[in-house]
Order: structure tokens, then sequence, then C-alpha cells
């Protein structure tokens, strides 16, 4: 389950052959960066609890058990779990698909007070990993099973679509569910459905979706991998979303019975959304309309791979969107193709273009000719008809972002953006 | 005690002339962009609680409910309220502290796994922020209270001072205390203790202290001031953290009577932290050792004001730190002096500087000499004395936002961020 669950970073998976030192090795670098200026505080401060504090402090910082801490700290389950209050979340339906109440926080929200796209995905990542938190399965990290780590199998996500009908605005409850399960073969998927805890109205949907075929690359050596929510890719996968690999020997890899055992009583058939998987995201060329070059990752674009975090994917794809789309319009739905990582030393060009609806286009073209030679405009334009449609109808953004290379350019994430009128 | 409690933005506290209407503009603007298209699906889905959503859709799109609805989304409380459930907030300590857990989600930790300073500074302004919701003090809009509206008057926020002592790491439940209190005779504060909710041990601390002398500026026409949590200021404003001014008049203010009747009851005496209002945060020359140019806003860091966001400001600051220092020191403070905003157009430098401690590089220079002289390594090198405390002791930076104007640099915000080894 674990990566349709969530997802796996090779930062622990790298080492996932001992894995029991590593997660030691982890947790005492990370609690040594906080203990060892052992509690004393550079102001004397009029607070309650300071004796408490000591206290807790010099139990924290006791040599030896220092992971062990670590992992009191963040009391992963090792057992199935129904109930969480402190997340406020449940298995529900059926034992198997996880709902969480989520307060719209104040920061999550952009000028127009709705939440924002970026805020609804880092919401989607949190539930999921919450998921396999409550299944008991996560065994270290952020999403891997216990058999995963056995079988040294990472997770590996590339493809991703997200619908969102409305908005949820500052302060408002929704309910998040989140669920996973089999697609063909081999494939697994993980859904999510955002709505409003007051009425049940679905703001938000979303699914990766898995296909089992990987006609193309059976081997591939020299790339670092890793597997993320929606993680980039190092490497060019056609037709395919989700991919479990062996992070020591690059192969790709089929779900191992062990993991089968651990992922399959969670899969249910229900699906939140209808992909558009069939629509082939077209490759932009150099000379697409909006161009927006030299974008540079910071520092604090970096996750925990020292790779671009996909946020900031998502907003260097928007960012090539013109203003007065922007302005005129809100974002309906957006797919996300990963390619291949981006660095932390790579010039990044965000590049769009408006899917012209060709079709459309030439029947309201012929039609306004037609007008304009009989010396009256047509019912179908004066109606407000097809014009309004026009206006009315979504538009379709094509996205590619590309790193600088050498030679050329090379894909990041291919993208579709779909926006609807304000 | 809003602004202490939280902020007010001047998105919406500009026009609290005639605050009704711009309330429900707000909202039907907001409302409307997620309702237009009519709870009508793209594609076919299939989800047992379609018909609720259809019902739902329905009721939220009846004309002339639009801001109703907006208001029943949010739910903001109209009296004094003394637990909420899903925020996981409640009123304690006497009445007047707000209080709250809340678990580290996996998207506000770093590489490390530990929660980011932006993600701290990010739950002091929503804990800040659900003080005043809890309060039923909160007209609209981010933090002003109804007699703030009334008197049309905003907080601005110039000084705010963080100290870390622990990282609450992934999953890890934290209880975030917020409260405000009095500062001389028309100032106010607001301050923030962080402690885990297993042990107690407190983690982190914050204050904004607000000092009641404004003895430069009496009157700040011609500039837009609006107020955050911990804001862009859009002048200089010597020796005060905190102001509260009228956004017509542009005149500062003190806290009007009817303010004080809603505020006061609230304040305490209770400091999380003593701040260092005292040290003075020198302003760095261009020669500063550690520059980063030409930053600009992506259109993602704009906040609702169509200003920089706070938190972009303190990655600013970060990207000018030497990696090496990142790789070996954790931060374990940061304070900010905002002086002007920032504009989506500016060109921002990022420039800062070790803050080296005279007294004690001469005493081990000295000593150091002396030892050459004599031919033997002194007792207080060799012994690991005043070179372990040197390598052990925190380190200091002294930091400037600027803003490339068009015959000179303009100061944005002033920093200082201390730093511990790992």
């Amino acid at each position: 389950m674990a990566a349709t669950f969530a997802y796996g970073s090779s930062a622990y998976l790298v080492r996932c052959c001992s894995m029991r030192e590593n997660i030691d090795m982890n947790n005492e670098q990370q609690l040594n960066s906080s203990i060892k200026v052992n509690g004393s505080f550079r102001n004397p401060v009029k607070v309650d609890s300071l004796s408490l504090t000591a206290e807790a402090a010099s139990t924290l910082s006791q040599a030896g058990s220092v992971a062990e801490n670590g992992q009191q700290r963040q009391n992963i389950p090792t057992k199935k779990q129904l109930v969480d209050p402190y997340r406020q979340g449940a298995i529900v339906e059926g034992g198997v698909v996880y709902r969480q109440n989520v307060v719209i926080r104040s920061y999550e929200v952009g000028p127009d007070k709705t939440a924002t796209l970026e805020s609804i995905l880092n919401l989607f990542q949190e539930t999921a990993l919450n998921h396999v938190w409550m299944s008991g399965l996560l065994s270290d990290g952020f999403g891997a099973t216990h058999g995963m780590m056995r079988n040294n199998l990472i997770w590996v996500v590339s493809r991703m679509q997200v619908q969102v009908d409305y908005y949820p605005i500052w302060g408002e409850v929704v309910e998040i569910d989140t669920w996973v399960g089999a697609s063909g073969k081999n494939g697994m998927r993980r859904d999510w459905l955002i709505r409003s805890k007051a009425t049940g109205l679905i703001f938000a949907r979303a699914t990766r979706h898995v296909k089992e075929n990987f006609p193309y690359i059976l081997r591939v050596n020299f790339l670092l991998i890793y597997s993320y929510l929606f993680t980039d890719l190092d490497f060019y996968l056609p037709n395919s979303t989700w991919v479990m690999m062996n992070r020591k020997t690059r192969c790709l890899s089929k779900i191992p019975e062990e993991v089968k055992d651990e992922i399959f009583p969670w899969f249910i058939e229900k699906q939140a959304i209808k992909e558009d998987a069939h629509e082939k995201i077209v490759k932009l060329e150099k000379e697409a309309k909006y161009i927006v070059s030299d974008l540079k990752p910071k520092r604090s674009d970096l996750d925990m791979n020292h790779h671009v975090n996909n946020v900031k994917y998502v907003r260097w794809m928007l960012e090539a969107i013109p203003d007065q789309v922007l302005e005129s319009h809100q974002l309906s739905g957006i797919t996300l193709e990963y390619r291949r990582e981006c660095g932390s030393s790579d010039i990044v060009q965000s590049l769009c273009e408006l899917e012209e609806d060709e079709g459309l286009h030439d029947i309201v073209k012929k039609d306004y000719d037609t007008s304009l030679l009989n010396g009256f405009t047509s019912e179908i334009v004066k109606g407000n008809g097809v014009l309004a449609c026009l206006e009315e109808r979504p538009m379709r953004y094509t996205h590619l972002l590309q790193a600088k290379g050498d030679k050329q350019y090379q894909e990041i994430v291919r993208g579709r953006t779909t926006w609807r009128r304000k």
C-alpha cells in the first residue's frame, strides 16, 4: 500500500539494507542537533513550566536513548489504529478508507481567502501519509511498508490528476477521504476526496493512477530514483504512472507477494475521478507562447532528498500563465507527468500554451465569415450562442518544465491545467 | 487584542468604512468563482455521495445567499468560545490563554525531518488568529476586532523574535500556547510557547513586543500601510515595534477606549521570552560578506495584499547564509525588524554578515600569539578551553533585505539569526 498510500523517500530507502542502523542514525543526527545545547536558555524566562522543561530536556538528552526518543516522539503505530484524535483521523468504510477533518489554515489561503492548489496538494500528501501511519504498515521514513523495506523496494510516482470544483475557504472545516485500489494486474491507484464537513459538498477530487505495463524500460541504471508523493522521475517512463523498483539494482519490479499481502487488503473499488489518462500531454516546443526562463531552485525549495519539491513545480508551471487569465479564471484541474528530477543547480524554463479547440474555433469563424458575407450576424453568433459558449467554456493550457542542459533542454514535468471563468 | 492576537489585512481594512459591503463583495467574488460552474463534473465519477453533492451545490449557488454562505462556511464565533474541537483549541489559564494541539505535518518538515522555521512561523500566525477567532472579537478579515473596524484602525507590526530550543519532528504532537499582554503605557505584546504534548518540554518561544513611543513619526501620508502578523512596513519607524493607526488619515493612534475595552480583559503578565530589544540590529552596508542579489518575488509569494509574504523574507534571509554554516549549525533564534514593504516588482538583495565577538577573538589571538612567542601552546588554548568555547558558542548573523531603488537600495527588513552547532 505504502506508496500509493503515501510516498517513500530514497533518503531513507537508499540505506534500507541496514535500516535499523539508519533509523538510529537519522534520529540521532536529528536529535543531536536539538539536544547538544542542553536546555539552557540564553535569556531567563518567566514561564511556569520551566522546571518541567528542564526535567524533560534532561530525559531527552540521556545518552543512548536518542533514537528511542525519536521513535517515541513520532509514535508511529505498529498495528492498525482506527482513530487518531490529534490528527482527527479515522479508518472508515469497511476499515480501509482514511478520513480526516481539516480546518483550512490562515496561511493556506491566497489573496481571495480560498485555499491554494498548493495547500490542497499538501493536504493530499499529509492524509496519504496519515493513512499509512494508521495502517500500522509504516516502517520509517515517508511511506514505505515493512515489506517494501525488506525487499529494498521504493515507489516511484509519475502521474497525478487533481480536479477542484470548489475551493475551501479560510476557517472552513473539510473532510478528506483517501483510499487505494487496484488498477489492472500490477497497478495501483490512490484517490482523494475533499468535501465540506458541514454540507457534504465535494470540493476536490484527485487520483494517482497506476499502469502495469512498462514496455520500454526494464532496467534503469545510473539513475538516482526516489519516490515521492507526486515525485520527480529521473528517467523517461512512457505510459506508466506508478513504478515499484529495487533501489539497488534499479530494476523495475512487480509487487512482491510479501508486499501484496500487506497492501491488497486495503484495496477497494471506488474512483474519485475519471482520469484523462488517454489524453496525451503533448510536449511543448521551445516556440511556446508563454515562457518564463531562468527559474532557479532556492535552498528552501529542496526537500529531504535535496531535490526540488513537487509543489514548487506547480508554482513554476503557474508562473507562465498570463496575468489576465489568472485574473479572469480559476484553476479547476491539473495533471502532472513527471519525467526527470530537478536538481538544486538546474536552471529551469517554464513553458505553457493555450490548447486551441480547433473544431469549435472553425465553426465560429465559418459562421462569422458567412455572416459578414451576408451582411448580418448569424443567429448562432448573435444570440450569445457559440460566442458565449466560447467565453464560458474552460480553457486548457499545456505546460512543460525543462532544465537547461549542455546541448538541449531536458524535460522535468509535462502538465495540463484547466481553467474556468470566475 | 486583535493584532497582537493576530493580524489585520489592509485588503479588507482599507475598505472598512463600508465593511459590510466589502465582506459581501469579497465573499461574492470568492464564491462566484467556485460556483459558476454549477456542480457539473466534466467526468462522471463513481462516488456514493454524489447526490448529496449536487444538492449542496444547488444550495450554495442560490442567488443572494452567497455572502451568507461564506459566513456560514467560515462560521466565525460571535461570542467567546472555550473549546473548538476541529481546531483542537481551547481557552485556558484563567480564560485568556489560547492553547492548541498541533501534529507536525509531513510537508512542514525539512530534509532532517524536523519542522522548518517557516512552519513554526506559520503555526504562530495560525494560533494567533485562532485566539482572536475563539475570543468572539474577530470582525472579519485577518485579525481586527469589531472596535478596530468601527474606528478604522489597523495594526502594523514591525518586530518579531523567535527562539527555538528544540525543533519538533514529523508526526510529533505539540501544544502551542499564545496570549497577549500590556507593554508600557500604550504597548502590547503577543507571546507564544510551543511544547511537547508528551513531555511538556518547551521547544520554542516567541514574542512580538510593543513599544509605546513613536518619537519620529506622527503622520505617515502617501504610504500604503497594512498590518500582518509580522508585517512589512511601508515606512521607517524607529524604536517602535507595534503601531495602531487610522487607515484613512494615516495618523498613528493610541488604542481607543472602545478597543481597550475589548482587548484589555485578555491581557496577562507572562513572558515567553526575554527580548533582545535593546540590542540594536545594525544596518549592514553593501560591503557585507555574503550577498545574494536579484531575488524576485514570484506570484505565489504574494499574499492577499499582493505583497511579499513574511515567510518569504525569512527564506531570502537564510539564502545568504553560507552552506557550511547550514550544514554544521542549526538556527536557534531569529529577530526581524520590518522597515518597508516589498512589492511584486521589487528586485531584492539579501545581505548577511557574521557578528564577530571582538573581545573573545582578541583574547584567543593574544593567548595564541603569546604561546607562539614562548614556543608552547598555552593551557587555555590547548585544553580545549577557549578554542572549544569558540567552537561551541552560538554564531550570530546580521541580515538585511533591501530593494533596488532608482538611486539607492531601500531597507525592507533587518534581521538577526543565531545558530548553534548541530
